[in-house]
């Protein structure tokens, strides 16, 4: 049974769980494929303008933005079957809020990442999750029991 | 053609923005039933404990209570024909951008109310809007044309 | 067996063919309730920035607009058990066209109503139909043969 | 992360966008599959008379030709991740934006490719979309962002 | 708990097992609302060619009958809750075993009705059935069941 | 806010938890509609043979009993709200918790009702659920506090 | 564009026409995978029986096989791409328009192949189809168009 | 037609009908995959509390084990394209009876195997599928002429 899986790795890009976790893969070698949104903050913020031309207001710029952004997001979310969501105590990070909703009314199983004292905070997305996580290595480790 | 219109009201539960609108469409005799969730904010964090029995762990407590309102927050949602979601700037209100990304996976049409400092850290969420408003007053409008 | 049918009629705005499929509904008494767009020229292309506020550049006023626009479109169209749609020879109309494809993905049965020199130009909406009428008369016929 | 994306150009057939997308990609390489329509405009008119036989009426030569190309036009835009819709100012192309609202309501992202004198009476497949282009070399840059 | 089903009644239109149903219904005074196609053979092959004009072939004068004859058919079994569909010796009725392919696709429980030598003839429909009844009776005693 | 909520009261049918659930939404006025299966266990074992003839074999009586129960069983539980599962230790009930897996695949919120011994036994289910109660008390106080 | 197409052979078994396709792919090295039912007659009305036990009854006996031909049915028939469905005078062939029924509700395009005689009994089923052949030849120019 | 079939197996644990199943489609070069969930009692109990941190209450542990289960369950079943279900007299087995109603929400046939005598209890789930067998070396044979 060599069910090869996807997991897309939603959330946070200021720090590195993302490495972490495709470092855990790696060492394991479990048949999992890592997909994820662009993470170069800047690129991000201004593909919208930088190739469909500028904007006088920053709305219009954003607008842009994450319409092509959303490409990507949609479609890597869409053929995932499990979606990783990362959340930090720094950012809004409403974005990933946002995809977490959508992947799961999509019917994909959610892991949450975050610390414990964003407990509160996050109880409604926690409890749409099948797993909530506190480190990147615990996410290998689900990852690594569910593949076996 | 006198279709009533059903719209729930999402998000922010600090500030009086759910009863502006409803004065609105009250008089404009709009053909709209709004639905919301439990705005109680004490009630809705206890709910689950409250009821189905005490917890010595701040995280299931939240389960609880977050499984109760989830309830009430699904079956509103899906029968919802539109869905406008309000961030303020001061709470994390991840639960309301999760909203948004389920009620769009469903196909149903959002309006985003926030005011014009939120706009780059709400992008994602304001693309997939139908509309972007800072007033209530405006989501109103829009309503008013919307079902006339 | 009396079903109350909700028809929408989707498409041209300036000729008075809603008018004409309204009244000979009214004289036949059928059970059919009809469900239309926002038929005011200016106030459609208007909407978005008479409430949202002004934009420089037309591209954006006209997003605003279709946004607001779309929020009744969509809800109506859900919900609707026919669609009809008119094309007449001066305008573009691509937003008619566009409307019958999100109708026909959805599986609602659509009418089309246009004069016979549109023939080859709306060949594939034409059979994406299940009747393709060229007076407003025939489809008060079909309206009255199907509801009895 | 080496997802090959399916992209499906719809619309125009009478200049030469499709090559000059297909050119740009291949110089940068993307992993990107495209598919489109039938583009030879004869045969796409003939293919239901020639193939089933011959037809007095044009409506019926349309509307056999017509079932025919639906199947491939069907099948490809179910399986594409993206949907590039090209529009000009010369032909009625009421097909192509049938196209962009099927795709549209089957959850597609759209691209919007015209030039900025079709704005106007393009705004609603326009808000509909993810991203509008100007030029084919845009639509490039938009999947070479995209695919990364 | 006084839930209205609907019955939609497929197949079978040269004898009287709608009536039966109806009565037997009436008599025991069920929450049902029977629902069915248009039953007079000569209104239902003639409807396209009376109401949208003449044609010289056979094929084309069926398909437009066919056409205006499934916005009913189709409007109906979408909204039912149970189809009953009732096969005779006779005749072909291939759009009765068509109409049962459909409301299966759909999630309707169906209820066959045919005499017992039907049943090889019958037997992917029947077991695609939630029950196969020989008499009109016995359809009003399973909804007398089905809906007490 | 008035909306009439739908709960289905699925499981056990040999103790008097519908009647409690039923006694509290009185008491407490709430506007909820309750739907459940046949509750008279000898009228549902043999409502098959009793209304479409006998049967040799217990596996075919079960099997035409079963059939024509799924038509109630699944026609109510589309319609529900939210469906209330309630376990007993005594019989494998193997039907409710086919039910429930009917009911979460469908989206419908589910509430799990059984006493604390049988918590491990019923883990996954209890997962898949928005809420896990003891007492039928405790639905009545879920049922109050998410339709207020 | 090297797109492999599956297309489902349904109906008929007693003549040639599934070889007559078949080779004519072969000949023209188009990118076709072709899927069918069981089609040695005897085998599908047994399978029943001979794999799980004998039955007094025809019903059962023939409910039996139907289950088990169910499962290749609806397996090949949820992952093509297109659905070809032929007719013959002779036998009833209620399966082949459930399936066609089936089919369609899908949203998979249909080819119907009969002989000119059988279009009027078949009207509903042409009318769902994209294309209606008279001969298998025809069935192969069609698939050799669409996939080129 | 060289179609891989995906197999899910479902349900009892404690005794070696996968196995058996797996030897006899070896055995016969069927073109089958199996899949199946985490059958090591003890890692599928703890691996919540293993991976995620102890918890002192047993709900809450069968909960996040549950949780991490159902993560590989559900993506296997959702990818299955024909799902085998066994039952045992031995345990409550609650879970196998869910996996069923949800596979079969989702549209996938079910096969069930288990003894005679679990025949009344098992009725429902037997009615839903499209096969029962007794022993494993049946649903080889199953699987043997489905995939042919």
């Amino acid at each position: 049974m060599a069910k090869q899986w996807k997991v897309y790795l939603a959330g946070e890009i200021h720090s590195d769980w993302r490495d972490k976790i495709a470092q855990g893969l790696r060492e394991a070698k479990l048949p999992v494929t890592l997909l994820w949104p662009i993470t170069d903050h800047d690129a991000s913020d201004n593909c919208g303008t930088d190739i469909l031309g500028p904007e006088d207001k920053q709305f219009w710029k954003d607008h842009k933005a994450a319409g092509i952004n959303a490409i990507r997001t949609g479609g890597l979310i869409k053929q995932a079957d499990v979606v990783v969501v990362c959340f930090g105590g720094k950012y809004k990070q409403w974005n990933s809020a946002f995809d977490a909703g959508w992947a799961f009314a999509m019917g994909k199983p959610l892991i949450c990442l975050h610390s414990g004292d964003l407990t509160h905070a996050l109880k409604e997305i926690d409890r749409a999750a099948m797993a909530v996580a506190e480190t990147a290595e615990q996410v290998v480790q689900i990852l690594k029991y569910v593949t076996q």
